[in-house]
């Protein structure tokens, strides 16, 4: 059973390591204001979140604990959480919805504050709020985190791997019982809400995303929603879901086949694809040299296909990308998707997704590797 | 069986209504970045939006229909979603992860535009990535869009309320088959884990939500994680549930009895609260008269209880509060959540939330109102 939750010691550790790098961008305290944010230097894991009201804080001053600026409705958790020094308001407040509190702390810490800022991040507060903020703090130098929550998260402990590892495990079963669900003549949105509840049932917490599609000679897209036209024969079903365990994601799919969908040899080179993946993923190789050998062995592939595979964690998608044009050097830790992406003769895509850790030697497979399309 | 989507009138009706706004405002175009604000204003609805790596944008110039500025991966599902200026780069791209298209769309219709900065709102883009548009735009003003998106948000169509109204039938009939799934001894996340599959068995597309709590007296927060720990008799059990219908939201609670609670009584103050706010929520009055009639009903009140309810639609939770701050006058569309909360005599509290909307005369439940803790 893995266990929930985090060592006190590994949430002082990852604090520790982001003011080490803190030191030496000269930046005295780090702004935090997203969910896996907060959540990776704090612990603190609620649905919460999920209401887009309150701006919630967290202030990583260069000597010292997390600081939590945070609305009143969460202390109670964040103390349990191991959180010391919590300073609360009655949010939502209007006009000062916790500025002025936030502000006191950033005074107290600076000058320089460090904010994510760069690429797959966002500012978690309102534009007007943020503005506010810095005429509160005419002093303070709101500048780059320097990449330092990118280059932490990005290397995952053993204790989140294993809840990545088990988020895969839950949804290799699910997958393994799709057969229960699908069939021709059942509606694709049947087969998505019941899919949830087989992942639910395999002991997902959540089932934040849930994509996929199916049709004749592929799919055209992976992104839409499902609708009310029944599978038929010799149809392809894909089925592509991030759930979580205890806060972490997996995110692969499968294939299935009603029947003979004539895309068997297609399969097989997703196969072949993830296998080139697998062989260039090790410590000392670029993301774009993963990418680089998909796409050489997914051939013909889609134009579009910039990106064939990223980070994974406490998100769905993560950094770095297997790009082309990301030189990010691998590292052991780090949790990849990959995901080749070849063109049918029906001018549709096809697309395989698999989850790994990359080891000291290499890497080790999360999700249990798909070797064929299972018929319906 | 409510339909899904919305027809392209209303869609147009939307924009044309803040472009009315805007002219007043003298707002020529507005930028919008996150979920809610483009689906509003285009029908794109995907759960791809979980994916926090690619920035979308819409654009919706003073004269003319909304422009999508997207990555080339959803080209074709906000095609189908019936927009037909849409602009796509291949994203992720980073150094111009669609800054340079997004300037040249807005420069062609500024220089005045509005972005939503207020309360309940962020900006979904990397903040360094905004100060490069803004670099590349220098003859705009980027500016609030005077609360239109909030203005235009808070009232629903008929067509909205149907799914919400939806969404609250299959939270509904979740709620009805809890006493299969809850009893004493089980965990309270194994009945977390069960409860997100009623859900979906009862008709949710997506199961967003899902607080909760037990214990003896009540309970000290709403927004914790379950434990392993089994329920009890004497306990009393809440379940808070946000699940989706077409991308509309239900939010409310229900509160179950193992056994001998001794809350009955606190219950019933609850539910006159909730009868109270429904007697004060009508056209014409304000959300801080909802508030005052839900205070005055629930008394004694925890201090902590700034606001008593909100805004739903699609997301958890909107404008306007239920606070004594919020002079929003309510109008007949609006939908609200009404949540009165009291303290018990074991010092810790107990939440109940009902969902209605607002007509011409008063108002219409869409939870079907609770009169008492059903017992397990």
């Amino acid at each position: 059973m893995t266990p929930r939750g985090f060592a006190p010691d590994e949430i002082r550790a990852r604090a520790t390591a982001a003011q080490d790098l803190m030191a030496r961008a000269r930046i005295d305290a780090l702004l935090l204001t997203t969910e896996p944010e907060i959540r990776y230097f704090t612990g603190f894991l609620t649905r919460f979140w999920e209401s887009p009201t309150r701006p919630w804080f967290v202030v990583l001053p260069q000597g010292g604990d997390p600081i939590a600026v945070i609305p009143s409705i969460g202390a109670e958790l964040m103390a349990r959480a191991g959180v010391n020094d919590i300073r609360t308001w009655p949010s939502p407040r209007p006009g000062d919805d916790g500025t002025t509190l936030l502000a006191a702390t950033l005074n107290a810490h600076g000058p320089r504050i460090g904010l994510p800022m760069g690429d797959e991040t966002h500012l978690r507060m309102p534009l007007a709020q943020f503005d506010a903020l810095r005429g509160l703090c005419p002093a303070l130098d709101f500048t780059h985190d320097a990449g330092i929550t990118r280059t932490l998260r990005m290397v995952k402990s053993d204790a989140e791997i294993a809840k990545i590892a088990t988020a895969c495990a839950i949804a290799d079963r699910a997958f393994a019982r799709v057969p229960d669900i699908a069939a021709p003549g059942v509606p694709l949105a049947t087969v998505f809400r019941d899919f949830q509840a087989l992942c639910l049932a395999e002991g997902a917490d959540t089932v934040p995303y849930l994509a996929g599609a199916a049709g004749q000679g592929g799919y055209d897209d992976v992104i839409s929603p499902a609708t009310d036209a029944p599978l038929m024969p010799g149809d392809v079903l894909m089925l592509d879901t991030g759930l979580t365990f205890d806060g972490y994601f997996c995110d692969f799919d499968r294939n299935f086949a009603l029947g003979d969908t004539g895309l068997d040899a297609d399969h097989d080179r997703l196969v072949a694809a993830v296998e080139a993946g697998r062989a260039a993923a090790m410590p000392g190789a670029r993301a774009s040299d993963v990418h680089a050998a998909m796409r050489a062995a997914e051939a013909p592939a889609p134009g579009a296909a910039v990106r064939l595979g990223h980070g994974l964690g406490m998100q769905l998608t993560e950094w770095p990308s297997l790009s082309p044009f990301d030189q990010t050097v691998l590292q052991a830790g780090m949790v990849l998707t990959l995901e080749p992406c070849v063109a049918t003769e029906a001018g549709r895509i096809l697309v395989l997704e698999e989850n790994i850790v990359l080891t000291e030697t290499g890497n080790r497979a999360l999700s249990t590797p798909a070797t064929r399309m299972v018929r319906l």
